[in-house]
Order: C-alpha cells, then structure tokens, then sequence
C-alpha cells in the first residue's frame, strides 16, 4: 500500500515536470519573441506557440490528470509539499475542465480580437471602438464564474486566480484605509510649498554608462546575471525563469533619462531573486516559483521603492552614480534623494510615485468590482474612471487614451490581477516591519552597501518556499500577522512626512 | 473516393506540420544554448530538451504516421511534392522503427558518453581515452546498417542519411578523381617559387569595423538580417532556422584576424539565403528545408570560396575593406587577392586552404568507409590517419589532437555526415558552370557589385525547390547531368594557374 502510493507519487511528479518542460519552453520562445524574434517571423511563432500551448492544455486537462488528482486529492498525512501540489494541480484542472471546451475556444478568440481592438482604441484614444471587445469578455467572465462557483463575491473567484485565498471582504478593509491615507498625505502635499526639483534627471545618459551603473547595482543586490541569468533590452522590461538556474530580466534604455531603466531593473532584479533562490528541490511539483502575483509584486516593489528609493541606499550608491555621470556632481545628496521621492498626482499608473501608485490600482479594482458585479456597465467607464481619478487624485484625463484605455489588462481578460501590485505594497511594509525587527541595524547595513542582509533575509523568510505556502498562509508564517494595511501607512507617513518636511 | 483522399491528405499535412512545429522548437532550444544559455542553466535545458526529443520521436514513429504512411507510400499519380513527402516521412520512420527501442536507447547513452570522452581525449591528446567509445558507436553502427538494410556498399546506408542517392560506388569515382587533380595542383604549387604574402591579415581589427564591413556584404548577397535574420555571436558559427523568416546565423570574432569573421559569415550567410528562398507553400510538408547537407554547403562554400574569394568580388569590395581598415591601404589588390587564397597543407580541416580542403574529406571517408566494412580497426585509427596526410598532403600530425581527435563528428555517430562538405564543392563547380552559361556576364557583374544576379540564379534554380527533389535528381534538373569532379576540377585549375603563375 505505502509502496503503490510512492510509486503514483513519483509517476504523478515525472508527469507535473513534463508539464514544467513544456510551459518552460513555452516561456523560452515567449522571451525571444520580445528580445530578438525578426518581425516577418511573427506569424510562424504565433503557429508554435498555439501548438505548444495546445498541448500543455492537454497534459493539464487529461484523464491521466484527473486519474493522479482524485487518487490524491483529500487524502490524509500528505506532506506540505505534496498537499500543495495537489491543490494547485486540480485548481487548474478545474479551472480549464469547468468551461465547455468550445465555449473557451470562442473566448481565446474574442480575447485575441479584443486585444487588436484596444491598440486601435488606444491609438485613435476612443472607447467606442474597444467597448463592444471589452464588453464581450466581462460577459464571457461573469459566465465563467458560473461554471467555476462562487460563495462569497463573485469578484472573489477572478482575485484567486492571481492571489488564492484573498477575497473582496479583506481587499475592501486594506484598500478602504490604504485609500483614505493617501488621500491624506497628498492632502498635506499638496498644502505644502515645498517641491523637490527634479530636473537634474533629464540630460544625457549613454547607455554604456547607465548599464554599467545598473549592473553594480544588481550585483550588490546579489541578482546572479552571470551565471544564473542576464540581461537583454527589451521594449517593456520583464523577467521570466526557465527552472531557477536561468532568470532573465529584460529592460529599456532611455538615454535622456536616469530613472527609467535604472529603477526598472532595480524592480525586475527583485523578481528574478525571488526565481533564482527557489530550491533544486521543488522543481517538478508546480510549486517552483513564486506563491503569487502579489507576492512577485511584494518582492519587486520593495527592492523598487523601499530599498531602491532610500535615504541609505543612495548614501552608498550617489557617489557611484555621480562618478559615472558628471552631470549630478553638483546636485546635493538632499536635492537627489528628494527628488527620487517627488509625488505629484498624474493620469498614468506606469509613470506614478510610489505614494500615489496604489490608488491608481484601487480605482481600477473598485471598477472590476462593480463591472462583475453588474453594478455599472460596460459603457459607463470612461465617465467612472474620470469621476475617481478627479475624487482621489484630483486629475481628469483629457481623453481615453491617458484614462481608461491606458492599460492593456483587461483587453485579454485579465479581471483580478491588478490588486496585486498594490498587495505587493502592503506585503513589503509588513515584511519590511518584521525585517526590522530581527536585524535592527538593517538600514545602517545598507547605508555600507551590503544588500547581503537583505537577500539573506527574504530568501529565508519567503523565497525558499517557493509556491508551497499561499499568500495568506505566507503572510502568517512569516509575520505572525494576517495581512494588515497599516505597516505600509505608516511606511508612508514615515517616508514622506521626512521627504516634505511635513 | 477523390475527397477522402484530400481529407487524408490535409490531416497528414496537419499532422507534419505539429512536427514542424515541434522540431523547430527545438532548433530555437540549441540556437539559446549557443548563444545566450547561462552557464549553470544547462542542466535543466538538457532535461527540456531530452523531453522534446522525446515527443518528436513519438510523433515521428506513431501509429499516426505508420496509417498515414500506409495510405499514401505506393499510390499512383502523387504530384512531386507529396511522393516527396510521403516518401520522407516514410524513410525516416523506418529509420527509428527499425531499430529496437532499447537498443536505440543504449546507442543514445553511448553517444553521449563518447562525446565526453572524446572532449577529454582531444584535450589530454590521448586516442587511447576516446578508442573504447569509439568503438562501441562503430559497432552500434554497423548493427543498425544490419537492421536498416543494404543492398550495395554497406556504408551507402549511412550515406544516405546525409545525402539520399549517394552511393560508394559515385563517391569512389569523384572522389578518386578529385584526389588526384588536387594532388597534381598541389605538387606544381609546391615546385613553385611564388608564395603570397598574409601577414597582412593579422593586426587590429575591431569588432565594430568587422561587423559593419560583414553587413555591407551580407546585405549585397541578400541575407535579409533586419525583418527575416538575425546575426548573433556564438564559439562556433552556424546557421539556424524556424521557417523561412526567421534565419539566424551565428559568427565568432577574432579583433586580430581579418578573415575569420567574415568568411564565416559569408559561409553562413550562404546557407541562410537557401532557408530564406524555401517557398511558404512547402511548410508543413517535410520539405521545407535544403534538399541535403552537401546541397547546403554547395551553396555556403559557394558563397565562401567560389564567389567570396573571387578576384571580381574582391574589386568590388576591397576598397570598402580598405576604407575600414587602414592597415590594407599599403597593400595592393594583387597581394591581397593572392593573399586570400594562399595554398599550405595542413593538418586541421577547419583552417584548410580552398584547394586541399578537399582532401581532409576525402581522407574522413576513405576511413569511414573502411571501418564500417570492417577493413580497419577502430585501433588503427591514429596510424591511418598520419599514413594518409602523410601521402596526399605531405603532412603529418605530431599528436592526436592536431590528428585523429580533431573533429567532434564521430563522437555522436555521424558517419557519413563528412562527405558532404567535399560534394558541397563538387556541387557548387557544377551549378557554376550552368551558371555561367545562363549569364555569361556574371563576374563582371559581380565587380560591379551585383550578386543580386548570383542569388536570383541559385533561387531560381535551387532553393525554391526546398527538399522536393533529392540531389542526384536536382542536380540534373539543373545542369542537365549527373554530379561530375570534372567541373571543380577545371575550377581549380584555373584559380590556382593564375593564383600561382603556374
């Protein structure tokens, strides 16, 4: 009996790494379409790519899968590891096996579609020529949450997909106190006659210069881009893994500017560490990577801004920068770290500051709310997105194209992942806060440039449990605490009180 | 009757083209790992790789193929194209089905053993390392020529691989032909006083002259690197394709050497026009591809040497070199032409001149072909090779790593693989001389800088064919006659005549 059961079990994970095989690969060809890929080559890319998708369908969806789900799912004295991959596997076999297989295929049509339709949208900046799209999707989600089941908001089965186990309930409680916050302190700022300069950031910054700037940033950040990983251009940055021994970021260089591939790499760097310190030991379980999109975000964001944007962290890092570009030998250490810090409301979340970047996620997630929900249409968004982004941050876009068309997100049907990257931030300060707590002296560290400190600690703490422990379990294991709002408010408070002598 | 027929035919076709798909997934795979794969990633690539291997073979030897092969091997009135197909399907089906799957297994592991040792063995210059391995993929070879079947030479067998339609009995005639005139060329040469100078060729050469001087002229040979084509650095050049618009080659600079680089690339780039000519109505047929190895290095070595290291072709492009790089302005055209195609035998393959190169393949062969028929041991191996450079180049190896050791090719059981190279030659003189028949003007246009006519010709003639026609049959299609030494020959005598004032 307990031998038949190892047997299956190891039948079950040759067959969950063949899964792993396939989608790496499938990652691999993704990565070169944006890095190298010829533009007449697209088409025949597109062909591989469908077929390889289609048959990492069917090794997710099979009888086979079902057979190893049902011999194992609910059964007692399961390890951690083999609960948890047993879990994630039937979520995604259910996730596919609910919707009648013609019924997906005509979404994966209407998504493609729809994502032509919202270049096209965006471009000429008019709604009216992405809403019938747009409509189209919400009405396949609000289907498919049918067939997937609900208890409690039906918001809540999209959010799981992205960030198992949060729900509207505790979204409407952090993002309520969060909201009300920020409006706060930009209430403050925007009393405040202080302003941080900032135009010392545009002028000439040969690439050369920027990479090599950047890469002594990485490497003090302990991303291994030798042997474990590189780095290649890109138009929008990302990071992508092959297993944890192959973590490529990409990035943009900007040669008028000295923010943008900087920070942008900073972030991406955050990701790729979390992928690189994943264990040899979860490879072919489902749970090799990082447990969810929030916490990817958590990891990025911190080292961005938390890390990234800090007093200390420039008090080692500024003379580097002012060696390597001359043109910031005359900007005082205050100006520089206070103009890294400037807060000024804006139209475009890609382009916000760290204080005000949250609520351009919480708009977005009150208006997914209500469009599940049936609480607004489809063809109202352009007039609620203006009504928040005047309510909260006192800006109204001039047309569709700097509002609600800015985003590609929704276009291929992407309901419930934008909370993420503010999850991302509530989940920095909270791990930041415990941190501080067991290494005291963790700034007065950074301030020396060792960024050890801090790799050490989230790879013991959250990366070298890959995606065995969901966000919430996490969360707990690794604070004691559920998910609170108010470590990244007072992160806030604490922050930008000093940045504008409040 | 007559739609079933189509049915069939549109469901094998679909069929082909997920192999298409796949394989060319792992084409893209190996073009990674040459050029950007992170040294610590290999493992878990190999595994991906292995994996894809794995489900190519599955779908190549399936009982799929075995009813499609069945339905369609045999019948009456096939166009061209689909007894093409049909008949490349079926070859290499037999090829995998005929061996047992163990068997071929084990050979698998061997193949990959030996590869080991033969690194080892080159790098200690010990025979005695790699024999043992050696050994063992010779025998596994000649077991599989049991299974696969002969009728002639058993050695046709492995032949036929590389180059279907090849026999013993044809190379034995040109070969032998070949070897002679090459030797006779080789002992006016040596009688002669005249030797061109190269010193030249060594010195300073940056990457960045190098690069814009290979593009200039991979740009007027039509490799179309922007929108279909990408040049990329890797430790040995090659040449790679997923579809006809996505043709990637590969070069290795040396910022001390002139020539390495760019004829490499020429080399290269000559193979990946042929890949860029292949018509989008052959995708998914099998035949979307060179006819053969020696087809494709017909046109590479072409490029390379016949047109590459013409006193035409240089007319046109020294000044652009000498612009470049200043250190040629003191050199005349005559040094510099006579220069480039300076005979020395040698005893590496990959560094020979244009005239003995021939001969290195012809001594691969003869070995080959001795040892599948059990005429020499695989211990003999470092004695045959010195008697035989001795003999035909008058050279003879100190070591075995600059002898028997110096090709990987073996190590992996490529017999038969080596021949094409010499025929690549055999070929190319002969499409030459038809070519030059079609456009009598066609070097004086080539000083003019137009190789636009050389590759409408070869277009025309050769690649829009794919592997439609097997060579022995293209070859008459095209010049009217069966693959003849004489037209290499001639071509030889007449370049080095001049080349050494002979």
């Amino acid at each position: 009996m307990k031998e038949s059961f190892e047997v299956k079990l190891q039948e079950f994970k040759d067959y969950l790494r063949n899964i792993e095989n396939l989608n790496s690969t499938i990652a691999l060809l993704e990565w070169d379409s944006m890095v190298n890929l010829p533009s007449k080559g697209v088409p025949f890319r597109s062909e591989v790519l469908g077929y390889l998708s289609g048959e990492s369908y069917k090794l997710t969806t099979s009888d086979k899968m079902k057979e190893f789900i049902d011999f194992f799912n609910g059964k007692d004295n399961l390890d951690d590891i083999t609960r948890a991959m047993v879990e994630k596997s039937k979520k995604e076999y259910d996730m596919t096996q609910k919707i009648p297989a013609d019924e997906y295929r005509e979404y994966t049509i209407a998504a493609s579609n729809s994502g032509a339709a919202w270049e096209e949208a965006k471009d000429k900046s008019d709604f009216s020529i992405f809403e019938p799209h747009l409509k189209k999707i919400v009405d396949y989600k609000k289907k498919f949450i049918e067939y997937w089941g609900y208890s409690g908001d039906k918001y809540d089965t999209l959010l799981d997909f992205y960030e198992p186990g949060i729900t509207v309930k505790d979204l409407d409680i952090v993002f309520g106190e969060l909201k009300t916050a920020i409006m706060e302190i930009l209430n403050k700022i925007n009393a405040s006659e202080y302003k941080p300069k900032t135009d010392f950031f545009k002028g000439s910054f040969s690439k050369n210069l920027q990479e090599d700037f950047i890469k002594l940033i990485l490497t003090k950040m302990e991303y291994d881009f030798n042997e474990r990983g590189r780095i290649d251009e890109s138009t929008h940055p990302f990071t992508t893994n092959f297993g944890n021994k192959d973590v490529r970021i990409t990035t943009h260089y900007y040669e008028n500017e000295f923010r943008s591939a900087l920070f942008s790499c900073i972030h991406e760097g955050g990701h790729a560490i979390y992928e690189q310190d994943i264990p040899d030991e979860l490879r072919g379980t489902t749970l090799a990577e990082g447990t969810s999109m929030g916490l990817h975000e958590s990891q990025s964001r911190f080292y961005e801004n938390m890390i990234g944007k800090s007093k200390e962290f420039w008090h080692y890092f500024y003379p580097e920068a002012q060696k390597r570009f001359p043109q910031l030998k005359d900007i005082s250490f205050e100006e520089f770290y206070k103009g890294l810090n400037y807060v000024e409301p804006s139209l475009i979340r890609i382009e916000a500051d760290e204080l005000t970047y949250s609520i351009h996620i919480i708009i977005r997630y009150e208006i997914e709310k209500a469009l599940i929900n049936d609480e607004i249409d489809v063809g109202d968004l352009p007039k609620v997105w203006s009504a928040k982004y005047k309510e909260y941050l006192g800006v109204e876009p001039k047309n569709d194209s700097e509002g609600v068309l800015q985003d590609m997100h929704w276009s291929d049907g992407s309901f419930g992942y934008f909370p993420s990257y503010a999850l991302g931030n509530l989940y920095g300060a909270q791990f930041l806060n415990k941190m501080l707590k067991d290494v005291p002296d963790l700034y007065a560290q950074i301030q020396k440039g060792n960024l050890s400190i801090v790799h050490q600690w989230l790879s013991d703490n959250i990366h070298r449990y890959g995606a065995v422990y969901k966000p919430s379990e996490l969360i707990k294991r690794v604070t004691g605490e559920k998910l609170e709002a108010k470590y990244f408010i007072d992160y806030l408070n604490r922050k930008f009180k000093e940045v504008y002598n409040l």
